[in-house]
């Protein structure tokens, strides 16, 4: 059994095309021998993204705070919030937006630990 | 690409030897056509928890709100709250308790979909 607090976990920025503003962590993944599943946390600054791309792996996702959206695969873009919970399938084009102008956006993203 | 708000998913009562004031939501699952994964949240109640048991799936949890612990399988308590993370794994004994007297604990329990 293991247990971390959010707030201990290093906290890495994203270097990546396509993405601004945004930071990773990795509470729960390959590292703590996780047999199938990574939880990873992203936070998107003020104006922050993540890239508009597609993969072959699944996303399943937890917005811990904040006021966002997603951007699907035609371009349009659907809010989320605190309690929202949304899944992305593998190859389905997709961007996640913060969309305040003062607040973080903070994220849980889990996926098959092969795609960490 | 779907999006769920908590607060509209059916939460039903846990009925199972060993469980006491326990509800369950899957906000995502098997009945999303999702690949791997399946996110159910559980809600203990004041005095509430799940039972004290094994099994072949690991579970990987985010602690959403309240004040609870994790009973490990010396029959240690370990203390979780919001914003915590825990990860258990296949076969180790575990037991989720709410130790709060007025609060509900919430907290996403994540499994392959096989063990939804």
């Amino acid at each position: 059994m293991l247990i971390k607090s959010l707030k201990n976990i290093d906290k890495k920025p994203v270097n990546m095309e396509g993405v601004k503003n945004a930071f990773r962590q990795v509470p729960i993944g390959k590292a703590d021998e996780s047999p199938n599943l990574s939880f990873r946390v992203f936070t998107l600054g003020p104006g922050g993204h993540t890239p508009y791309h597609t993969h072959e792996s699944e996303h399943v996702n937890y917005f811990i705070s904040g006021q966002g959206a997603i951007q699907d695969e035609k371009g349009e873009l659907h809010s989320v919030q605190e309690g929202d919970f949304s899944l992305i399938l593998p190859q389905e084009k997709h961007q996640y937006k913060n969309m305040s102008d003062t607040e973080d956006l903070v994220f849980i993203c889990a996926v098959m630990k092969e795609y960490e």
